[in-house]
């Protein structure tokens, strides 16, 4: 099949080198310009426009047998147009919710998956009410388009409120409140055409300055509860979307049950250790959901670490040194910018430990004096 | 760095699939037309022309910071001329050897490697006194240009010999004593730039009208003591020719002992297989190599069999549900065509029984009546 991809980035380049083995061609469509040559643009043909294009999205999804994406800000509307005239897998409607932090709790809410407390922030006159539900300290959010950690703010009283609310924008914000958590988890799921779905082994992730700096999986703390539980909630939202593709839901583990924070209707920063570390990756189930082929086995095949590659990359050899897998997105180094990401797979825990920290001391030794 | 391969085939294809992850940029070069779109093509950058065209290869080269091949036919005075101004590995001194029975069978005994028995065929009356020296019956081979079993013919008396030695072209002939193997083995092996070699498990191949068909590995047949031996010969040939890249070399492994068959000088189809099965694939492995990069670990990771998909592709469907991987090259079905491989990991080798069981039965079924 050719499959269209809405994002050429590094999310894209994986999905192409996962769907490459299986006959498939690729194409994509992004905002920056070709000759910055986006990291998927250097592996299948790129179509350069805008996501409100209607007239050259229909041009792109032309030659295409499906649609799919890996960039959660593809205007609903814009996904819909296509939507009439070919498959565009995961459905719009999961677009719809995960692009507004309120319908997304909302969802979680009406599924019965506990959420932090929230409320809705559309002027300074909300925030007193909106604290007397989250209490304090809390996190003021934009609703949309935030990633990464932008467009959020921890705050601890009502003037500070204030101030964040004004340097958000004003409207359009969620309050939540900021949990005191044992350890951030994520589930990562993909479900085919036909509803089956597989469920990864329970992530445990490491976040700094709101970039995602560590992953390992199967998580090393999670309890079994609590891996029932994300299992539980995360099939309960793909079934309810009717959804097809690869999803990820983020969890705060509080050591008494899980609290569902955000989701992305594509394939995951989370998810990139399955590459070596499951028989089937994120990304080939991603393709095999999308063009209706029987989803792979998700069996881990040992205990994983995932290390983002942020700012500027260690030497290639000293990572490969660790018996570390290189995966590098083709993209210019740059402060806070990911470019890639190293894999470490062990047969146990134990095993995993030294090369884990040697790779993290790498990266960081790489960015020294930087903001990583 | 960008890398430039001679050679747009499937081969070239999975050896790009294996160094995007590393950052790497690819360039290829082949005879193919482009509207014909190698397998290669469908995923870089694609220049056509001669392989005897000095000019064409060095502006092909201006842009590359190091070359290789996917294709052991490159004329060898090419290799050696690009070599002038880059880096080409493998050393054009393997393309030399390999692409000469006569040469490859010297270099074998000259490292003390037995192989059958062979004697030069230049005319009808070379035929008498080869025969004495391999015995009956034998295969007369044409020494250059061979693959896939073309260019062959088995003799059982010297007026058989005679006919098939004027079907082959009377001259640049080999004579080689026919050999009552119990299963054929190859090794493939990776040599650094800086020498330190890893060397695959050994696979177990079964071939039929001279195509490969099957690879087992690790080999599930032969002795520890032939699975030393071949490590031992394959180190030797890679020592001798400070060879910097993946190599595959074919053994009969005759039950009491191995001779040495030929050699290929680039990643070869009986190392399918590691893609999956082993830590590192011989891609990966060939990239690291020619790009001067520590070597990655070959450790096995379960009991692994591959089947090639040859004239007409089962529905993939089919050969996912057996949780086989499956990789298509993105070329058109034709009898007798390798289209594709499928590759099976178990944990243990009566897990790994009923599936390739059924998956050889769906190649079969899906080429039902036509050649294989």
């Amino acid at each position: 099949m050719n499959i269209g991809v809405l994002g050429a980035g590094q999310l894209g380049r994986m999905l192409a080198l996962a769907g490459y083995p299986l006959g498939h061609t690729f194409r994509f469509y992004d905002t920056a310009p070709p000759e910055s040559l986006p990291p998927a643009a250097q592996l299948a043909p790129y179509v350069n426009g805008r996501f409100d294009d209607l007239a050259a999205l229909d041009a792109f999804a032309a030659g295409c047998d499906v649609v799919t994406y890996e960039f959660e800000n593809v205007p609903v509307g814009a996904a819909m147009h296509m939507a009439e005239s070919r498959p565009v897998y995961p459905p719009p409607r999961a677009l719809e919710v995960s692009q507004d932090r309120m319908a997304e709790k909302a969802l979680f809410a009406s599924l019965g998956i506990p959420t932090p407390r929230f409320a809705p922030v559309d002027s300074v006159d909300d925030l007193a009410s909106a604290i007397a539900k989250t209490g304090l300290p809390a996190v003021l959010k934009t609703r949309r388009l935030g990633y990464d950690g932008k467009g959020q703010a921890v705050v601890r009283g009502v003037p500070e409120a204030a101030a964040a609310a004004a340097r958000l924008g004003g409207c359009n914000l969620i309050l939540e409140s900021l949990v005191a958590f044992e350890r951030e988890l994520s589930a990562i799921a993909t479900r085919g055409r036909d509803g089956t779905t597989v469920i990864y082994p329970i992530c445990e992730n490491t976040h700094h300055e709101g970039i995602l700096r560590c992953t390992l999986a199967p998580s090393p703390g999670a309890s079994s509860a609590a891996a029932e539980q994300a299992h539980r909630h995360v099939a309960a939202i793909l079934d309810h979307l009717d959804y097809v593709g690869t999803l990820a839901v983020e969890f705060f583990d509080t050591g008494d049950g899980l609290l569902a924070n955000e989701m992305a209707p594509r394939v995951h920063n989370t998810g990139h250790w399955t590459i070596e570390g499951c028989r089937t990756s994120q990304f080939e189930n991603h393709i095999r959901a999308v063009t209706g082929l029987p989803l792979g086995s998700v069996e881990p095949l040992g205990h994983c670490a995932m290390v983002n590659i942020i700012g500027r990359a260690p030497a290639a050899d000293d990572m490969l040194r660790l018996g570390a897998k290189v995966h590098l997105y083709g993209k210019e180094p740059r402060p806070g910018r990911k470019i890639g990401h190293a894999t470490i797979v062990a047969s146990s825990a134990s095993e995993l430990a030294g090369p884990l920290e040697a790779l993290r001391g790498l990266v960081l030794a790489a960015n020294q004096g930087e903001r990583i």
